[in-house]
């Protein structure tokens, strides 16, 4: 048996600094002499015995992780079931983990990888392996409970809140003649924390954005019309954000009204925000302009916070610790200590207390209004978004984003499935 | 009659540096003591005369117009007719003129807003009112014909070829298990400027975007589909650029088939981006995303290329250095004289060939595919990208955009219309 590698694996939607976690854990335990692979796709990877092996990237390859966005290695969104459904797919993950003498997991993701990692430290447990299986944070939607913050939200918030400030001025100018309306669509399915963090942008009397729909507050139609009307007549424009994962009062997302077929039975892709569009136009009779950021509010590094990318790298640093420190079944979180000044640290905590569950926004962070962030949601949300951390730019005008080689680890298995 | 004041003022969509430009002419002017009055939401602030006195504002609050996004005056969609159509309109604006000892108009737009500054040059002379009108480029479609190119682009550009850098490996990093197909909508109803723009992301074989649609490029879905499909499978995943303004082979916007009514009777706000999104679903049954940035395109400031800053400001210098000089009935255009490095110069060019005209991509900027750009749209566009010019931060994470007193000058004459 020899000294052991390190498995590490990116799972769910990628953010602007989950390859500055990578790139943490990689020089971590460079540090400690520790060789990591890395699985291509995330679990998927692992399955298939589709690992890279990270010793073969240069230093400067390594270190351009922390400024480059999306997934280096791949990411995946496969769940995988209970460990009886999935028995021969756990089975196979521990046959993978054998051959290639890992001895550290650590998986980067959100609910669904700290699940998978948490069974899979089980199973290894139960068959006498000795594995460290370890869960890495990490989320635009902030959703994660335990930790005070998701590393990967700071940088979209800012990328939010910078945008709407923008998009602000620029609506601002054009009202007397042109856009009254302009809505802004974020991304968060489940969770307002993105929709907040547009709420940054501005903060005194009548300052944008004057409206923003959480998922949390069930969609009031008329109200919301009524609002936008009045917002409008006041300030002479209005800007709204809205969460992806708008409701109805009967649970439905306001959304799914917009998608389906349309007459000819093509696919209609709508988002809530054009749909909030096309009803403010419609009933108020306003010209209105929208945006769906998408991808965008994730992938851009160029943008990033400073205090994001603070937490992605230290919680990769610290899963290199407490793996080697055979701390199983854990996830290094973020800890606050103080607002501000801001203090926080890393602390570890049961996997067991964070898979399958959401966190979403506390009630005191949304106004009695419903359309507005409260001062303490302002406190929470201003140091995540603080600091700037641009990437070098190259001679193009275009950040230098890096590419790794990806070298391919020899395969000592038959082919799966 | 005193010495004179110069009037200026902000028309059509505004740009993430045209209040660079309104600084440059702010201080050029104070260097000469000369007034500036600024006319509110463009000239329909002269119709109304609803004007403010730049004299009251801050050498500070001045010098952060260069850094700050939008139209700090107030833009306006406003297109006078022809001087005997709109005659009563025009004499309204001589009036307030002479009312306000305007001796210098500076007319900061594009087609429209240099037609209308001509027009006004035109009456001025013909009544024997010495009035010195220049118009001022700004647009981020840059379609306008003489100048090199048009301040407000670069930016622009930069932003779409950062935007698809970055959203490509997000979606590099999903396609394994999600994301195959991402679209990516830009503006420029008229021209594919920002689309070109989107392929600097990118120039290795196969390197994102894959695909780009022009307005000038009539649209052909076989083939668009055909190409999709083929660049899916050999990379695994397709980023797809497409103008707002693509069009069906008659001419017809393929944007119109998204927009319209459902079977409610209900508005749909359809962008080309989730039409075709929707396409590429149907025909290949790929997942896709797609994005809409709109107003973020043109607003933002945070990722200004700098040599369009420069641009922006250089354009306001000379505009005023030609008013004073009495230069009647021209503008400032940027001149290129060198690639590589890039060198241009500022020089005067008569409106009355820049009015009413656009300029579309060149046939030898399209690649034989018609689905990219050529090395030599390349060589024009790079420079304009190149140099970054961020803003400055505050301690809450946000750019400091400033908000201009705006106070008004006192009115002379009655209320107009």
């Amino acid at each position: 048996m020899g000294k052991g590698t390190l498995l590490y694996a990116q799972s769910g939607g990628v953010t602007a600094v989950i390859n500055a976690t990578a790139g943490a854990v990689i020089e971590a335990a460079r540090a400690r002499k520790i060789k990591v692979l890395a699985a291509r796709n995330g679990i998927l990877g692992a399955l298939r015995e589709d690992l890279v092996d990270t010793s073969r990237e240069s230093a400067a390859a390594i270190r351009a992780l922390a400024h480059t966005p999306g997934g280096a290695f791949g990411s995946c969104r496969y769940k995988l079931k209970s460990l009886e459904e999935d028995a021969a797919k756990y089975e196979r993950l521990l046959a993978v983990i054998k051959a290639h003498d890992v001895r550290w997991f650590l998986y980067n993701g959100g609910n669904d990888s700290a699940d998978t990692a948490l069974k899979l430290s089980t199973l290894a447990e139960s068959s006498g392996y000795p594995l460290t299986c370890i869960g890495v944070p990490k989320t635009v939607d902030n959703d994660l409970v335990v930790t005070d913050c998701c590393p990967g939200f700071g940088s979209a918030a800012k990328y939010t809140a910078v945008s709407v400030a923008e998009a602000a001025l620029d609506v601002a100018a054009m009202a007397d003649t042109s856009t009254k309306v302009f809505v802004y669509e974020v991304m968060g399915r489940h969770a307002g924390w993105l929709a907040a963090a547009g709420g940054l942008a501005g903060q005194g009397k009548d300052e944008a954005p004057h409206v923003i729909l959480f998922p949390e507050v069930a969609y009031d139609e008329a109200k919301f019309l009524a609002r936008v009307e009045a917002v409008v007549k006041r300030v002479g424009y209005c800007v709204v954000v809205v969460s992806e994962g708008l409701r109805h009062p009967d649970g439905g997302f306001v959304a799914d009204a917009g998608a389906g077929k349309d007459a000819f039975g093509h696919s209609q892709l709508g988002g809530v925000g054009p749909l909030l569009a096309a009803t403010v136009k419609d009933r108020l009779g306003l010209k209105v302009h929208w945006t769906v950021p998408d991808y965008l509010q994730r992938s851009a590094r160029h943008l990033a916070s400073r205090t994001d990318l603070a937490h992605a790298q230290a919680v990769g640093r610290k899963a290199v610790e407490y793996a080697l420190k055979g701390m199983n079944g854990v996830m290094p979180v973020i800890v606050r200590s103080s607002h501000a000044p801001y203090r926080w640290t890393i602390a570890p905590a049961p996997l067991a207390k964070i898979a399958n569950h959401e966190k979403t926004m506390p009630k005191g962070f949304i106004d009695a209004s419903g359309y507005g962030i409260t001062a303490a949601c302002r406190r929470y949300l201003t140091p995540l978004v603080k600091g700037e951390a641009p990437p070098p730019y190259g001679p193009d005008g275009l950040p230098k984003y890096v590419r790794l080689a990806l070298k391919p680890v020899a395969k000592k298995l038959p082919a799966f499935g």
